[in-house]
């Protein structure tokens, strides 16, 4: 394990912090994509949000599931799932001075798998375009975990 | 982007770990509301829970959903769903030195209306209570995620 | 509080690395025993997926949910609820230079109660193996939070 560097050196955690960020945009967009379907297709959860979309009893048959907005919450769950952990083991893997190509490219394929598994999943691509790219990205981060339990074992 | 202060030194960070701190627990108080309407409501998922309330064919008729509990399990994921972006995009906010007012009013803002995104969804307030206080969150950590790209685009 | 080790110095971070690694890790298992009932036990959410098991409307009979399946993702759900806040909290927790020794036991008492946890949810254990493993864990976070509210308020 190299030195290490001090925070605002180090090379390896600005990389980390872009590449965090832009998956955590991409998982925040689920929200939105949910909320979009919610709205135009009529599909809510509370009484007091399908009140937007008509009044007393005719408000009621607006709470019902929908499968198009399922399928979103479904792939959103996913990235909570696999994006946070991604987060986690990342940020003490980028902390604990990896090599900073071997670090890029853990990120790189990372969020590619990622975007990837949304197109997969709300196209929907028939299989296994959606199972690999979920595999692809559970690999990136058991690599990055296996990497930091090898160098940096406390117990 | 102004020089980095030592990690002891940066009251940015220390203001972000009473902040996050805080609306993390608020998250957690979540989980033992829902177990307090699970018992007071008798309303279980595992038939090892119903047992608390029966016995026999008697628990079974306890494995249901209840209106109220399913209530506070979406406020919950809704928390999961935007707190933890926001601790995470925080974090690494914090950590690129910016200014601290700026950063202040970011975190307040955020904690401020999660607060009241949980005691709309809750009581329920009708709508658009819920909905601006979740929009209000959701700009703050984006805001945040915009200055990080803005400042220290690493690829 | 003591003084600010550096963070290469940091033996309550090592410590903490290793610790959330291993429960981060057990979290991300859960995916993967998802996925092993739901195509042992052919149940599935997407259509896409039931597809593996069978065509055309022979495959729409394996669209649906199944108790085991059902069960871990609970678990699962309930990790993310629990965990994603030990780690979030217990970052902020071992940056703040508390003692080694406090720190290890919230560590260690946090990852057995998890593990412990998972094997009383999936067994499953009868109550109230899973409800007190739950709040040991629960506990635990908490008192991480108080510590670093009491030491650390800057509101």
């Amino acid at each position: 394990m190299a030195e290490f560097p001090r925070l605002s050196d180090n090379e390896v955690f600005w990389a980390f912090t872009t590449y965090a960020t832009i998956v955590l945009l991409k998982m925040m967009l689920m929200s939105t994509i949910t909320s979009f379907f919610r709205l135009t297709r009529k599909a809510f959860s509370n009484p007091e949000d399908a009140l937007s979309s008509g009044k007393g009893e005719n408000a009621k048959k607006y709470l019902r599931t929908d499968e198009k907005v399922e399928r979103v919450r479904r792939a959103h769950l996913n990235d909570i799932e696999n994006i946070i952990p991604f987060f986690c083991i990342g940020l003490l893997y980028s902390l604990s001075a990896p090599d900073l190509s071997t670090a890029l490219w853990h990120f790189r394929i990372f969020v590619a798998t990622r975007i990837y598994h949304s197109i997969a999943y709300l196209t929907p691509l028939p299989q296994p375009n959606r199972g690999l790219s979920w595999m692809i990205g559970f690999i990136v981060t058991f690599s990055m975990a296996y990497r930091l339990l090898k160098n940096k074992l406390y117990l």
